[in-house]
């Protein structure tokens, strides 16, 4: 297999016409000891990609591929990866890098590593490179965050789990979720579902949260014990008293924000893993925090071993995300990002067809 | 012993004059068939009776007598009292009453109660009758809130242990704080330095926290391991990853409750215990949340449960509070006040004196 010098990709030219995004061609960092090369096959469109090419989270550089929820076959490796193989089947995640020395990497924490390095909006800490995402023929990265599909997931099903899926699971192995757990799930979207799914795996009684009641039928469908529709009047009279709420939302002016503080118990933790625009900020009043003993807490995508961790577990209790397959083209991506958008779609796309398109 | 009908008291007369108290009279609510009257003894001054006193957390009421850290002996017992009987030595801290009905109060969280009800500038649910603190010669109250202090604490080292103690106390309790653990305390004031002591008591590594140097010799006396200046350049360089810290801080605008989250480790706790005034609030950024994993979380007084472990506790470990007593008189809480509003208390104002000063 011979490895262009020069990576395919189709992404962001012009931030202002996001929604046109173009094919181009980018250099990647040069090879290092522990880089794998990988020749994507497939990947998820994270709501983290919208995002990034609208320039909610700041507009750094041109052109920018985005797309980390990467699913491909290892193409090369570095002289000193172990781990892999060339062919080996690997997903890729939301970070592409880490220092690999300071004590936070040394405990397999690799995801709070301030060296950190995202897949895509993002620069190599060394030599500044920008870094590109999946939406691309190939991706190099540091290896320690590639990571061996088990063979039950086929390549699409893995892809969505690699941000989305472990953005949802963490929050449940960090508040303990076991049989019986009282679990809270705010938005019923890309990330939702997946914590829906991941958590009744784990036993939990699962209380789906949405805004109106235009989800219900869903959320039953999904597996939910419960559903509250935070518009409804008198939706928190009494004691819910959820052990732990994952808040999917992205968006914090709505005040739905602290409607839903009033469906936890004392000392029960409110979970959110998105951020939304640059521009957001999260108000709270202490003295209803000081009032509720709710914990607030963001999740920070997984580390290594959390992201192994789900996949095996995905493997094992058979989870299936809800996807809609989509070839990769410049067309596509933009019907993709603008139904994204308009909520139009259940839940998950996931790019395909990428021999093809990169012939 | 004869209970008058009207209770006597010291307290703010009119809140544009707040530092110029006055002894007033007031008639308490109906005796409950579960409640107690207690002839006042000893009461700490706590932060909260200034905000109470100047308007912070609004002015519901005048005249109103503060004090919510009360020591004194059980006077009367309503018919159905069980628990205490006259004589008793007992203590009060900043919850009078619940609704004894609910699930919470059931399971024995009753600070959590959505009845709960405050031991001043709060209302009976039932009548509306305004709760009057410990600057008085007697309170009366739910006998749930009225607890045995143990024979080895003194009325006077009992007193701040009922509010601030508690406050301080819980947080370590949340957290799970066993040797080693490793706490910071941001704060060294009244509540930042019985927290010191407990977390000492229980094994924990602890860094105090201030904003300079002023109180390193002081920590270093109540026995703290290390300290961090957050005005000092560099403090946060490095990872401090400290378990949790308990912010006693009680204003949010300072900026420091931010620099604060650097110090603390990735799945790591911020508790903060005091409210600061109405108009303030908490404003987060999301994204530095999602990345630090940091939980930020309120802790509310303490269920009597808890208030009585804290006190065997503190009995056990021979906690010492570092107190100031001061005669109970118009003038000398006027003085009182403004040496606390001016930080110049080490650490905790006791006042005493009540049986001539009430006689």
């Amino acid at each position: 297999m011979s490895i262009p010098e020069k990576f395919d990709a189709v992404g962001v030219i012009d931030y202002d016409k996001w929604l046109e995004p173009k094919r181009f061609q980018h250099t990647p960092k040069a090879l290092r000891d522990n880089d794998v090369d990988i020749e994507v096959e497939a990947c998820g469109i994270c709501g983290s990609d919208i995002h990034g090419a609208n320039g909610d989270w700041g507009r750094p550089y041109a052109p920018l591929a985005v797309g980390h929820e990467i699913v491909g076959k290892v193409a090369r490796v570095g002289p000193k990866v172990t781990k892999l193989k060339v062919g080996d089947r690997v997903g890729v995640g939301a970070q592409c890098d880490s220092c690999g020395d300071c004590i936070r990497c040394n405990k397999g924490i690799e995801n709070h590593c301030r060296k950190e390095v995202g897949t895509y909006l993002s620069y190599y800490k060394d030599d500044n490179t920008p870094t590109q995402g999946g939406y691309a023929n190939y991706v190099r990265l540091n290896s320690t965050f590639a990571f061996k599909i088990p063979d039950a997931l086929s390549s699409v099903v893995a892809a969505p789990l690699l941000c989305g899926g472990i953005t949802g699971f963490l929050p449940l192995l960090t508040a303990g979720v076991t049989k019986g757990t009282k679990v809270g799930v705010s938005g019923i979207g890309g990330i939702g579902h997946m914590t829906i799914l991941f958590a009744k795996a784990m036993g939990a009684e699962v209380t789906a949260i949405s805004r109106n009641n235009k989800k219900k039928a869903l959320a039953e469908k999904l597996g939910a014990d419960n559903y509250i529709a935070t518009d409804e009047e008198g939706f928190d009279e009494g004691y819910t008293d959820l052990d732990v709420i994952v808040n999917t939302g992205s968006s914090f002016t709505e005040g739905s924000f602290k409607k839903l503080l009033n469906l936890i118990r004392p000392h029960g933790r409110m979970i959110f893993i998105t951020a939304p625009p640059n521009d957001e900020s999260l108000e709270l009043e202490p003295g209803a925090l000081l009032a509720s003993a709710v914990s607030i807490e963001g999740s920070h995508i997984g580390s290594p071993k959390e992201i192994e961790y789900m996949l095996d577990f995905a493997a094992k209790h058979d989870i299936k995300p809800w996807i809609e397959t989509i070839d990769i083209s410049e067309e596509n991506v933009s019907t993709a990002w603008q139904r994204m958008t308009d909520g139009d779609v259940q839940f998950r796309f996931v790019l395909t067809g990428y021999d093809k398109f990169f012939k």
